[in-house]
């Protein structure tokens, strides 16, 4: 046997990773299925009790507090993984884990307008770095670790494994997609979806009714879709970052800024009279699939959530990027003669494409979630976005590559 | 609007892809109707006409003397393409599409075991070649027409558009990815497909019969098959490369080596006394997907088509690689307890991902040619499969990279 794994280090590289990989699956999985269980409890329960929202600064400035007193050393969140990624830097505390599960939930029961990626990726990562030291791991095969991790949280989270898997070698450097990491992120992303599921924890379902085949005209409106919807993942990237740093200089005492931001988004909710874009906004997005909401839908989710998450609550910005996207290709359908429900679909996932900086990743969450047919169109949009969502996205630890006009 | 582009460079690359994309788009997709509309119908009149496989020393010797007294500098085929998308060269000859052609043809013609994948491919990169001097293309833009010109061949050939273009990126460096020409292989590719369809040219409909929810064992099984079905690809490999070493060093006249080889394969099939190894093999790979074929179907085709195209024939190693892998996944239904139609599709993607390094595309290539209900036992597949096929695949000219044990 040992003869076997040294005159082939595949079978020893494959037995290794099918273990540390399994570890992840199963530490991520669960966290995932935790917090999507206790995200589904606040969620109904600020339904049933909406003057929740009026104590969203005060529990802005609970997270800000937590972050300013025990959280220093991560509050970078999602960057810190994808730094650690990049540069093998001291261990990610444990303390991450805690810290981003409190605040999101905190964010979603008082009615920010956030996201569950972040909060997935860092659980996965902050988990898998606890292997760290016990497997005495190498620089290069924490590296490994890591990325396992962040695609194991992604792929449990949303119940799309093949994107995780993509989106966690995708997600590292803009424009480009190295190997190493294949067979990890694939075990892992797997295996975490299953645990997922195997805690009976289910994913919502969406559903493209019609999907033409595509013609030249057809594809030229993807393209034009495209380009609105990376225009838009633009917008929602500068804004985010212009409130962060508006934030950050002009309010030194840091668990001030929640306590601000979440006057605003409180206030405005009240003054809008509707929960439609507290929390992950679901049941807004499956609507989006069937019937013509307000054009004004995405602009609102997109002001609301660039001030939740700039402001420093917390939670991620990829749920809210389905929300701006879906309901941005929603409006689009008074122009485009395209079915709405298709695009909605793509701008669900273009957007996200175009901040996130993932194009192939979200062409694959498209075939996962809304199945082949509408594959064609989907990947015009992600492209296309990709391309003109500007060279910063989301994550500012991404490393600048190629393929960027 | 001039203005509009020199403020927005993106606009002005966006419309130069799109004109130069659908160029290659109309040009492959429109080669791929032709060839695959004649590849059908010298398969036909072969299979009427079973003596003509007698005949297949002298077509070889036809081929070989064509590219001896005029296709010298086409005789790299796909490998020329990819070394001149790695290193501008000078202009591919646009004798190579009708040499390939014909080559290809006669190859089918007289019952030679090749594939069509390598001629869609040199017919793409060939006609978007020709676009470098009328538009006067950089190295770089030139670099990325030949990209999409490749996307376009597999994707219309195929009927793959999204494997098509996740194709041309990948199959360039082994485990490296870069996005460089991500908008133009998608639109070349998306629009090849549409066009070979415009032309009323269909595609063979695969079909897995059952899929079971993918579970820790079935995800094992899985793994084990792909260890067999990157095994495989390895051998196929080798024995390929062998057999073109063995015949160049003993057979110092070119025109003579696939006169051998016809002999070889015309008495072998002459011997085993059936055509179901002949040309694409396309009605076995059908039936490898819902019963229970010979165990040793695998290695026949493999060595004749190592033999086929190791001693100079045209046309490719990827339907046969199809072949290969179905049969093989087919023929390990009786140890590994799946359907035997998913370990035929999972074998028809993952030798193919090995042999040619391309895992990625070929996952893409299982979700939209099965559907996505298979995504994790391909994915598994094609990825182990890919870690396990060695440093050298089938394309010569690909440079090596990262990710390979």
């Amino acid at each position: 046997m040992s003869a076997l794994l040294t005159r082939f280090p595949v079978f020893a590289y494959i037995s290794k990773w099918l273990f540390l990989s399994s570890i992840v699956a199963v530490g991520a999985g669960s966290a995932s299925a935790l917090f999507l269980v206790s995200l589904d409890w606040v969620t109904n329960y600020r339904e049933a009790h909406p003057w929740l929202i009026a104590l969203l600064p005060v529990g802005g400035f609970i997270i800000g507090w937590l972050y300013l007193r025990v959280g220093q050393s991560v509050v970078g969140g999602t960057n810190l993984v994808i730094d650690t990624i990049h540069q093998a830097g001291s261990r990610i505390p444990f303390r991450l884990f805690p810290l981003v599960l409190v605040g999101t939930l905190v964010t979603h029961l008082l009615g920010g307008s956030a996201g569950r990626e972040g909060t997935a990726l860092q659980l996965g990562g902050s988990l898998a770095d606890q292997l760290t030291r016990p497997f005495r791991l190498s620089p290069t095969d924490r590296r490994l670790i890591l990325m396992a991790g962040v695609s194991a949280g992604f792929g449990s989270v949303f119940g799309t494994p093949l994107a995780g898997a993509v989106f966690g070698l995708e997600v590292l450097v803009i424009g480009r997609l190295t190997y190493e990491a294949i067979f990890p992120v694939f075990i892992a992303a797997l295996g975490a979806d299953y645990v997922t599921r195997w805690w009976q924890v289910g994913h919502t379902y969406y559903a493209i009714a019609t999907v033409p085949p595509i013609t030249p005209v057809f594809a030229l409106y993807a393209l034009l879709a495209g380009i609105v919807f990376g225009g838009c993942a633009l917008l929602f990237t500068r804004i985010t970052h212009a409130i962060t740093d508006l934030a950050k200089r002009h309010i030194a005492y840091a668990p001030l800024r929640p306590v601000v931001g979440g006057i605003i988004v409180a206030g405005a909710m009240w003054a809008l009279g509707t929960t439609r874009y507290s929390g992950l906004g679901i049941p807004v997005i499956v609507e989006s699939f069937t019937q013509q909401l307000p054009p004004y839908d995405f602009i609102v989710k997109l002001l609301l959530t660039a001030i939740t998450l700039g402001m420093g609550f917390k939670g991620g910005e990829v749920t809210p990027l389905f929300f701006i996207g879906a309901t941005l290709g929603n409006g689009l359908s008074y122009w485009l003669p395209l079915p709405t429900g298709l695009l909605a679909g793509m701008g669900f996932v273009a957007v996200f494409a175009g901040a996130a900086n993932t194009p192939l990743a979200c062409m694959v969450l498209a075939l996962e979630l809304f199945g082949t047919a509408c594959g064609p169109y989907a990947a015009i949009a992600c492209v296309t976005a990709y391309l003109c969502s500007g060279s910063r996205g989301i994550y500012g630890s991404q490393l600048p590559g190629e393929g960027k006009k």
